[in-house]
């Protein structure tokens, strides 16, 4: 049996490190198809939708920090991923795409899958190569998966033309692949911090893709011991919460909520995190939600090591990380899944270890905050705001961590955009519970429209924002793609069902009346 | 109320005969969708996934002949609807993207949503602008609308900030645009073909975005006056027949069965097709179809008035139009639903007027054959290869011609890509039947495998093509969205289900167990 190009660059992936691929292949992939499962090495996870695959290289890197690969059919399988990709790329998760294309000579004819795979590629990739000789595909593929990971870490996409993963090739047997260690803290930053935080109006805003539990202790205690305001950035790619450690502020999503919260700001420090900016612009209200006057230092940027940094902060003043503090998990009331009953009720079902996808949306208020009593977990958040990423994403996290219960919270106009991946969850039984909130309606538009100066809505209007007509039967959904549902009217309900999904094996599908 | 920037659009639109939008809009789009909703000339349809707004945007097009628009938010939206376009930009379908942006200044404050829209706009749009002031709206989309529909017709993507969309503005009130007239027919190219039709290994292939019943008519007789092999090429966007019209052969998708029926071929004359190329490269197979020797000459291009030159070729060949023939339906099979049970079911249950948007991949050998004796009908084929293409068509087809019925057929694994249709033609009450060919396997590419040279499925491949574990309960999804399911296990039951669901109103899904 002949060693070709697709052996060659699975060969290069599994030295690499890469375990796990997330596949909607076609013609052009076949030899890739062959070669990946061939190697014993990969994990293969076929997805009915590209959005699926991409969204969950996604969190299978937030839970991992490694790169999942994803295969996907030339230009028009590349496109329907790219909404994901979008929000890995803003999320700085690495994610390696690797594309087929028609044989080289093929591309001049315009077959009717000829696409500019490139092209549709760049706006969301880090980095864009197309194969064009089987000695391409060592150095190539090194050379993306070194700069994928180092510095700021993004999408890489590498395009695959089928006579080139035919082609006999040769594998290079060379090291794995350098990353570029994350930069050290700054002597002169973490001194101008340490002076800049005692000062009045002072904010230290955190961020970068994970918010381990020790940045945030001792972002709590940098803040306590000089005065400063602790903020969370709005998203965050990963914050791992709860189990005692005090609970972290974000900056709120509403323009307004965001501006009253940093009027008083005359410094921001920035750990990790960027100046902060609005959602949307709004008429009247400025994109930049730091006040004109303030003064913004950077302890250090997303991309350095985030930690390191706070661990020197702290160290200059002589402070040790927060302690664990008891807190008490709030009541669930009886009645109606209100924003707050859902909050209740999802964090007094949380066990330990569990990873939450938040794509929450409106009814998601309460829900963050109640969370932080519960055991510890890690809560991930939608960085790139194209909307259906929390289904995918929690099929890549639960690929990432098999042994650890994953909820996707979402609401029922974000889960209609990529439900296939409940087949995929199906398929390798795994442990999530997709909770959807029903309220029928995409209610952030309703409540966007007046705020972006459009009106309110009215007869004419709300039925390009209502979902009733007809409504959705998320459980005849689920059961079609092999998941068991239920549905849940009642916060008690909500809870129990939540409770009775995460114990039971395989996933599980909850629709929430709201 | 004051007139802004989306008024100042719809009303250009409206001027311009652009009488339907298929949308998904988000905060950026909420003053269009405000003006769409307030002006009685528009029918607003609501897509839960914006590949099905494109697709049906390619649906309307090839079945009223012109553009609909879509509403789509920012990048991501646009990304999500890519697919579809490439389809639509290979069938030189007219569609109009109207792609919400954030406000000019915050473009550069990197917002989560933030991306280069044009950059994933331009693989698949003939035309992409800007607008950047109120000011641009008038002439921008003008120019815009004229360009798509004039020489070949493509995509135009129409990118509208929010400040744009908000500001104010003024009606210019100016006339329609002129639409460029297709290219009458070339005399000389006339005569040429004529002569050369009439030479020993002559083929005269047809295409064109609608070979209508006068084309193929007259290239019928046109080819039993020279005695040339009329076939029209393997997809076309739209080609209306049966009720009597002779059968016209295509080019096989089948690289060796194309490669054997033209290796005869001496001359072949394009009669509004493009020389004809391999749908994939295949090791030890030529991309171009036509013999190295075959002389190529083209009688017009697609973009050309393909009709009149046809009707100039008959009149220069002294041949009038062919004349209906009576063609015996084929009998439908008891038992199981084979591809010749499929054909006979289907044909038999075709009623006079029906669409068929046929994705049936590898259950569909003889679906268009035996359709052809059928009463009249338009037949759709994907002329650019992404999967998930027929449903949202459908739902563009009904919406084009709502007094017709509208078929869907298509197979299991190419459903699942946009099977969010489904909602829309429910919402709408739309007389279209899904017929859903359930094998559980990615068929194709278990064909496709050995073809290219990649060896055959063996247990470690198989699960990346088998849709077997868990199986897709495609009438719970259609319940799910609205649309009431059927199953049929023998093509007597498939026959029934069809002409049932067509003769009650609404939407039906039939899954045909293959």
């Amino acid at each position: 049996m002949t060693f070709n190009g697709a052996d060659a660059l699975v060969r290069v992936l599994v030295e690499n490190g890469i375990d796990t691929c997330f596949s909607n292949p076609g013609t052009t992939e076949m030899h890739l198809v062959a070669a990946l499962t061939r190697d014993a090495g990969i994990a293969n996870h076929l997805c009915l939708f590209e959005g699926v695959a991409t969204g969950a290289a996604d969190g299978f890197a937030r839970m991992s920090g490694r790169p999942a690969a994803t295969l996907l059919h030339l230009g028009p399988g590349l496109a329907n991923g790219l909404a994901n990709l979008h929000n890995a790329r803003k999320a700085a998760s690495p994610v390696l795409n690797i594309v087929g294309e028609h044989a080289l000579a093929h591309i001049a004819h315009n077959a009717p899958l000829t696409a500019d795979i490139e092209g549709l590629a760049r706006p969301v990739s880090k980095s864009v190569a197309t194969l064009r000789d089987p000695g391409d595909i060592g150095p190539a593929t090194r050379a993306m998966l070194a700069d994928i990971q180092s510095g700021e870490r993004g999408v890489g996409t590498l395009i695959m033309p089928n006579d080139v993963a035919w082609g006999d090739a040769a594998a290079d047997n060379l090291p794995s692949v350098a990353i570029a260690p994350a930069a050290p803290p700054d002597d002169a930053a973490v001194a101008a911090a340490a002076t800049a935080l005692a000062t009045p109006g002072a904010v230290l805003l955190l961020g970068a893709p994970h918010l381990t539990r020790r940045k945030q202790a001792l972002a709590l205690a940098i803040a306590a011991k000089t005065g400063a305001r602790l903020l969370a950035e709005t998203a965050t790619a990963r914050t791992s919460r709860g189990g005692g450690l005090p609970a972290l502020t974000r900056l709120p999503f509403q323009i307004d909520a965001a501006l009253e919260t940093l009027k008083v700001a005359r410094t921001a420090v920035l750990a990790g995190a960027r100046a902060p900016v609005a959602f949307f612009a709004y008429p009247g209200r400025p994109s930049a939600l730091l006040p004109a006057a303030c003064r913004t230092l950077a302890l250090c940027p997303p991309e350095a090591d985030v930690e390191a940094a706070l661990e020197a902060l702290a160290a200059r003043l002589e402070v040790a990380p927060a302690e664990p503090v008891a807190t008490a998990l709030p009541t669930i009331p009886d009645g109606q899944i209100t924003p707050a009953a859902l909050g209740a009720a999802v964090a007094n079902a949380l066990p330990e270890g569990a990873i939450v996808a938040d794509e929450s949306v409106t009814n998601g208020a309460a829900l963050y905050p109640a969370c932080a009593a519960a055991p510890a977990h890690d809560w991930i958040n939608n960085r790139g705001g194209s909307i259906g990423y929390s289904l995918p994403l929690a099929v890549g996290a639960a690929a990432a961590c098999p042994d650890r219960p994953v909820l996707a919270i979402v609401g029922d106009g974000s889960a209609a955009y990529t439900l296939q991946a409940l087949w995929t969850m199906a398929r390798a039984g795994m442990n999530v519970t997709v909770v959807v909130l029903s309220n029928r309606r995409y209610r952030i538009l309703a409540n966007e429209m007046s705020k972006i100066g459009a009106g309110k809505p009215d007869a004419r209007s709300d039925p390009l924002m209502s979902l009733d007509n007809p409504p959705i039967g998320w459980t005849d959904l689920a059961r079609g793609f092999g998941v068991a549902g239920a549905r849940a009217a009642t916060a008690p309900e909500l809870h129990r069902a939540i409770r009775d999904a995460i114990a039971s094996p395989g996933p599980h599908l909850i629709e929430a009346a709201m």
